[in-house]
């Protein structure tokens, strides 16, 4: 066995000399840790460092003030917890308080300076930030969907099709159900739509969608279905590094975001999918939803595809927002009243709408069911605690999917 | 648009609060820059750093000592890049060399801690460590088979199938070609194993195996095939935080690694390609390869099925380690010479042997090609530069994957 262990070292050189410190550091430091008490610990190891601090969704939010563009502006943030020194340089913070079943990023700052956590591999991309996830399941809580269990898994695939509008191929994520593979039968479809800044991989890494369906289903409480999730910066062919385009920087300003693009080149990625996958190609069995800028995507495309989907879910949708006003397909977003009219005329199954009490946008949206309410247009609303974050998309995905293809 | 631009900052805020100082820095710090004269340059922005270096593969190899079990052991490392303090602390290096065409990973090391570099996104993990992504692609080298041309793009699934071996589900990765959803056509299948800590994302990864099918097929330089990468860590159900055991931190002393289970339930992941894929199901058209315990998998595995696989690439096989004597399924290992004796008297079209210079593993695998050269046994060789490293196996892929399905 001793020569095996040696080849072992030799292979761990091998693989990543420049980076073996977390694979030979000895026991090494563990971060983060759940304990038993339901209390996190966060440690981070730093024998120089003057001051580290830690950060994330899972500590209680508080009110700052920032200046944007001359204009202040106060949001929520959360707090911050402050690690203390102990031996070999390791710093550490246990939160006060028992942190709930959900799933949570955190970065640490180091001297002030952002860093994620280097014991942690399990990382999210949102948009440009790097950030450590924290996954806190609970048998019998919500976010025991977020997590994987021993149930039928369906297939998660990365899938191209070309875009006429685009004028280049474009990337998909696809979850097809568990069974999918060697069966014969037709399935619904449900469109998944990101926010600002992000593309075809957001739903599936922060939204944790492919669990959520996995776990819904093998609950019996979703039906089997295709979920398609697409990637709502027409200019872009697909997430970062997966581009020919080579090393983009993620940015929240890509050209063609919320200007009539993607709503009006919608439909080949339905036809795509129509003439791809064993679909019930009809309304019927046909959904979308969508978070922020996907919500948005998600109420022009229903509106100017009146046939086209039987659900529709906006989860803190940006609407109001006023970039409909320069935008360049213009067409996409006149007559509002008129096309709201022809939609509800053609009765569909759920317009499904949920935003937090503290989102900035719900306004708009308290605007936009107000004209709903006058027309006396029939719609399911969900307000949950807290603003514009991944956790409220979750859990408007969780419960907008058990309604559809019913 | 100005209302437009307030909520965006107002997105960007609620999105990451935590996070924004990669969103907000105004024009932020570049990092990594491939100038025009083909030198690289790496910034960091650390006000109150003392030391900021950086280190990856693209840094020239030096010799180093360690001592490990009471053993010193000389191993080559790439050297290290000394970063100079400029205004509002920014750090920089460029090198002072051309980076060769390929792609790297590199780390910082900011007063003799690791980390990624916070302004690029780009971020492999390497079983526990993570590491920055520089791609440096250039037409007519082989660098840019690594890169994202608009050809057609095959799809890539991450799909599960029933072990019975390790009595769960377990996550395979698998690429179709082009045209493969769409279309009727039956496809060779290659089957491509992982390094011991790796699992079944390491090869999409770190090895750009869907990039390097994708450009060789438009080419015309490889078949339209479809590709399977297994987890050979018959313990684990998926890659980390894709499995039911949760926070399990990667590591390379897993059990049931190299004694002989993965090798003996194999053609159950066969079975499962053949029953769920449109594959031509015989010996000619399948083929396997892998790197390091994954070459070592690929020489059982075909050893042991001498009418499954009809080409074999062994890369950097981890041959020679004194595994097999401790090894559960020792039937596996056993009467190796008879193996081979019925394995090349079905007269397979291929057996390759990639390793390079330095590799720790060059003597056993030297021993090995003196047994299959004393027995008149027919394989082809290629020796490269450098040691144990992701580059090479790159190349092996690149150079295996053109001869198979002629």
């Amino acid at each position: 066995m001793k020569k095996f262990t040696i080849i072992l070292a030799a292979l761990c050189i091998g693989l990543s000399a420049h980076a073996q410190q977390a694979l030979f550091g000895g026991p090494g430091v563990e971060s983060p840790v759940i304990n038993a008490d339901g209390t996190v610990t966060f440690r981070y190891q730093a024998p120089k460092a003057v001051k580290v601090e830690v950060t994330g969704d899972f500590m209680p939010m508080e009110k700052r003030e920032v200046e944007f563009n001359g204009q202040k502006m106060t949001f929520e943030a959360p707090g911050v917890g402050v690690l203390k020194e102990g031996k070999n340089g390791v710093w550490e913070y246990t939160t006060p308080f028992v942190v709930a079943p959900e799933m949570y990023t955190y970065t640490f700052r180091v001297d002030g300076l952002t860093t994620i956590d280097p014991n942690n591999v399990f990382v999210n991309r949102d948009i440009a930030s790097l950030t450590s996830v924290l996954l806190v399941p609970k048998a019998g809580e919500r976010s025991d969907l977020y997590a994987i269990h021993r149930v039928p898994h369906g297939s998660v695939s990365k899938v191209w099709y070309h875009s006429d509008m685009a004028g280049f191929d474009r990337r998909l994520t696809v979850y097809t159900p568990a069974g999918y593979e060697n069966g014969k039968g037709k399935y619904p479809v449900l469109y998944v739509l990101h926010g600002i800044g992000g593309d075809e991989d957001a739903w599936v890494t922060q939204g944790r969608a492919t669990q959520i369906l996995d776990n819904l289903i093998a609950r019996g409480e979703a039906k089997p279905m295709i979920v398609v999730f697409t990637n709502g910066n027409i200019s872009q062919e697909a997430a970062p590094l997966e581009t020919s385009t080579g090393y983009d920087r993620p940015t929240m300003q890509l050209p063609q975001t919320m200007e009539g693009s993607f709503e009006t080149s919608f439909p080949e990625v339905v036809k795509f999918i129509d003439s791809h996958y064993r679909t019930i190609a009809k309304k019927q069995s046909r959904a979308i939803c969508g978070l922020s800028m996907g919500g948005f995507h998600t109420l022009y495309i229903t509106l100017n595809n009146p046939n086209l989907f039987n659900y529709s879910g906006m989860f803190s949708a940006a609407i109001g927002t006023g970039s409909e006003q320069t935008a360049a397909h213009k067409e996409i977003y006149e007559d509002v009243d008129g096309k709201l009219a022809r939609y509800f005329a053609a009765k569909p199954a759920l317009l499904w709408i949920g935003i937090g009490k503290t989102d900035f946008l719900i306004q708009s949206n308290n605007e936009f069911r107000a004209k709903l309410d006058a027309a006396g247009y029939p719609y399911t609303y969900m307000e949950t605690e807290g603003g514009h974050i991944w956790k409220n998309w979750r859990i408007y995905l969780t419960e907008f999917v058990p309604l559809i293809f019913k």
